[in-house]
C-alpha cells in the first residue's frame, strides 16, 4: 500500500466539480459534486440519532435498494434536517436536476448536506448549483481539492486522501474527503466523507468492510459529543481498476481492508484535530485491557471528557481527570495496575504508576502537551484489547464558534 | 412543608464548624465539620466511578457497617484520590483525631473531599484543622453557612437550604448544604452534599428514601459531563424531633419523602445554576414521554449538550442542537410529534411543531434565553412519563477555569 496525494478524484473514473451557489454562505463555494460515468457499487453508513436529516433518509433509500449510484451532490450551510416533507422534496429535485443533465437514473443520484438545522434549502438555488456544476466536471486532483474545500463549514482546513494498492496485479486506489468539525459524535460513522474507488468488489462484502471499519475509525472520534443528524459515510466503487470481482474474503479483500484503514484513520484523525476551536490532536491509545471492547470504551471516554480537553489547551498535566474519565467509562478495572504515558513529539514520559503521581517533571510534562498531536498511553496491564480513539482540545473558540454559529 | 432559613445545622442537636486549615488554599476556609452528640442513622450515595476517592471508600465502610454516625469532617483543596494507601490512611487518622477529641468511635466519623485529585492530603494540617475546629462547634444558622461557604472549590456561590415538615404532631427539620461545581454529572449522588435532619427514622427506610430520591434529583444535574471521583451525599438522622420512629411506609415517610425531594431539588438546582463559568441556569422538561425512563434520558441528553449549552450562553434559540441532542439520547420516538417550547420569566413560546420550525419571534426567544433560568419544555405527545434536569450553559470561563485549575 502506498499513499498518494489526491482525495475523491484519485481514483480512476471519478470526477467532482464545485460551486458558489449561495445556498447560505456569500462568497465562497458551497456545493460540490462526484460523478462516475461507469455505475458504481454502493456502500454507506448513517447516523445513528432519531432525528435524521432528510438527506440521510434519501440516501439510505439509494444505498439499501438501488442497482447503482452515479453521482453525489453535496452542499455546505444548510443540514436539511428538521424539513419536514419539503426537505425531502428538495433531496429529490437535487437529484431529477442531475438525472436529466448527466442522464442517469434519479435513483442513482446521493445527496448530502451540511449545516444549520430547521432552515429549508431555497429549491432554485441548489439546481442551479447543479447546472452550474455539471460542465465543470473533471478528474484532475485540483477538482477533487476543490470539491474538499466546498464542502467545510467551521473546518479550517479541507482534509483529503488517498492510496493505492494491489489487486491481482491490478493497482487499485482509494482516496477520500471528509469534513468536521463541531457536532462530531459519529454513531455510525462521520458528519460527512466520500470515499471513491476504482476496486470491483461485490455490494456484500463492500457494505461489510465499511460498516466493520467505521466502529474503529470514525466511530472513535469526538469533537463535543454531540451525535449529528446528518451523520453519512458513502463508498463508491466502480470497478475501473479491472481486477478480478472481490465476492469472497481473501487476501485480496484484505488488502483492501487495510486500504479502507488506512484512509478511513487519515480522515478521521484530520477531523479530529480540526475539531471546532482546536489547537491540538488529542489521541488516547488504551492497551492491555481486558477486551477491545474495553479498550475502545475506556479510550473514548478520555477524549470526550471536557475536563481533561481543557486541561490539554491550557498544558497543564492534570492526570487525574484522565483517571477519572476511565473511571466513568463503564469499564471495571482495577485502578492500581495502570500505567499512564504522556506522549508528544519524541518525548514519552510515564506520569502515574501504582495507584499514585510518577516522580516525572511538569516542565516535560507541559512541553509535551503543547505538541500538535498529544497522545495519552493507558496500559491497563489486563489483557490484550487495544484500541484508539481522537478528539481536540476544548478551548475558548470552540465556545465562541457554537455560542454565535447562526449568526 | 415549610422552607426556612439554614442549613446543616437546622434541625435539632447539630453542630457545625468551620476553618483555614490551609491544607492547598491560602487565605480561606477550607474545612467545616457536620456534628451530632445524639448518634445518628446514617444513609449515603457515592459515585459510580471505578475509580474512588480515599474518603469515598471510607465512608462507604462506615455507611453500610456503623452502629452510628456522629461527625462528617470536610476539606477542600485536595480531593485525597488516586492518593493509595496513604490517602486511607489519612482519612483514618482524620477520624481518629475527632474520635479523641470528642470521645466517640473512630467508625462514626466520615470524611469528605474536595479538589485537586493525585495529591496527599498533609495529615498534621488535616488533623490540626479538626482541632481548631471543635472548640467552635455551634448549632446557630451563622455556623452551617459558614461550614457551607468552607466546602467550596469553584463555586461562586455556598449552597444551603431547609425546609420543616410535620410527622405525628412534631415538627421535623431537615436542612442540607452542597458544593459544586465542575466534575459534576453525578451518577448515584453529586460532588457533595450533607443532610441533617432530626426525624427518627429506621435505617432501612432513609436509605431507600435516599437512594429513590437522587435519581429525580442530583442524578438529574450534569455541569460537564464528568462523573467526579468524589460523589458524596450523606444523611444523618438523629431523632431529635422525637417523633415516633418511622419504620414503614407511611403518610409519615412520604411526608418525609416530599421534604427530601425539596431540600434535594432546591440544591441540585444551586450547583447546576452555579456550574464552573456558567450565566445561567439551564432546565429541561419532558412531558408526555412514553414513560419516565425515556423523559429522564431526552431531559438528561439535552442539558448535556455541549451545543446546545454553547448556544444558550450565546442567547441563539440554535432549536435544532435541541432536536439533535432528543435525537441521539437513546430514547426512539417520532420527531414529527414533538412540541418544543422556550420558557424564561413569564415569556414561553413555541418554536418547533410538525417537525418544522413554528412561527416564533427571535428577538423574543433571545430575550427569553438572556434569563437567568432558562427552561426548554419538551412534549412528546407519546405517553405520560416526564422528568426534569438541569444544567447550565458552556461559557468562555468554563474554559478558563478548567485550562488551568492547578495553578
Amino acid at each position: 500500500m502506498e499513499k498518494i496525494q489526491g482525495g475523491v478524484t484519485a481514483a480512476k473514473g471519478f470526477y467532482a466539480a464545485s460551486t458558489a451557489a449561495e445556498i447560505k454562505y456569500k462568497n465562497r463555494k458551497d456545493m460540490a459534486m462526484i460523478y462516475s460515468k461507469t455505475p458504481c457499487t454502493l456502500a454507506g453508513t448513517f447516523t445513528s440519532n432519531v432525528v435524521k436529516a432528510a438527506c440521510v433518509l434519501w440516501d439510505k433509500q439509494i444505498v439499501e435498494s438501488s442497482a447503482a449510484g452515479h453521482a453525489v451532490v453535496i452542499n455546505s450551510g444548510i443540514a436539511n434536517a428538521c424539513t419536514g416533507k419539503q426537505g425531502f422534496d428538495i433531496c429529490r429535485a437535487t437529484a431529477q436536476a442531475v438525472s436529466k443533465e448527466l442522464n442517469v437514473p434519479t435513483d442513482s443520484v446521493l445527496v448530502a448536506s451540511t449545516g444549520v438545522i430547521g432552515m429549508q434549502i431555497p429549491e432554485d438555488k441548489i439546481t442551479g448549483g447543479v447546472k452550474k456544476m455539471i460542465p465543470g466536471l473533471s478528474d484532475s486532483k485540483e477538482a477533487g481539492t476543490s470539491a474538499a474545500e466546498a464542502i467545510m463549514t467551521t473546518d479550517t482546513k479541507s482534509k483529503e486522501t488517498a492510496v493505492t494498492f494491489k489487486v491481482g496485479g491490478k493497482t487499485v486506489t482509494l482516496g477520500g474527503m471528509a469534513k468536521g468539525s463541531g457536532m462530531i459524535h459519529p454513531n455510525m460513522c462521520t458528519m460527512l466523507a466520500f470515499l471513491t474507488t476504482d476496486l470491483n468488489i461485490s455490494k456484500e462484502l463492500l457494505e461489510e468492510a465499511l460498516r466493520e471499519n467505521v466502529k474503529d475509525t470514525f466511530n472513535m472520534i469526538s469533537v463535543d459529543g454531540d451525535t449529528s443528524t446528518n451523520d453519512t459515510l458513502l463508498l463508491l466503487a466502480n470497478g475501473e481498476a479491472g481486477n478480478e470481482k472481490i465476492t469472497e474474503k481473501n487476501e485480496d479483500y484484505e488488502a483492501f481492508k487495510k486500504a479502507l484503514n488506512e484512509v478511513n484513520t487519515t480522515l478521521a484523525m484530520m477531523m479530529a484535530g480540526d475539531g471546532e476551536g482546536a489547537t491540538a490532536l488529542f489521541e488516547t491509545k488504551v492497551i492491555h485491557a481486558k477486551s477491545k471492547e474495553d479498550a475502545k470504551i475506556l479510550a473514548k471516554s478520555v477524549i470526550c471528557s471536557n475536563l481533561t480537553k481543557a486541561a490539554i489547551y491550557g498544558h497543564d498535566a492534570n492526570w487525574g481527570r484522565i483517571l477519572c474519565a476511565l473511571g466513568y467509562s463503564g469499564a471495571v478495572f482495577d485502578p492500581e495496575k495502570i500505567e499512564l504515558y504522556l506522549i508528544g513529539g519524541d518525548d514519552k514520559i510515564l506520569i502515574f504508576k501504582d495507584g499514585v503521581a510518577a516522580d516525572y517533571s511538569e516542565e516535560e510534562a507541559t512541553e509535551i502537551l503543547s505538541c500538535e498531536k498529544v497522545t495519552v498511553l493507558v496500559d491497563m496491564k489486563e489483557g490484550d484489547g487495544e484500541a484508539a480513539a481522537w478528539g481536540c482540545d476544548l478551548t475558548y473558540d470552540y465556545v465562541k464558534i457554537n455560542a454565535d454559529y447562526r449568526s
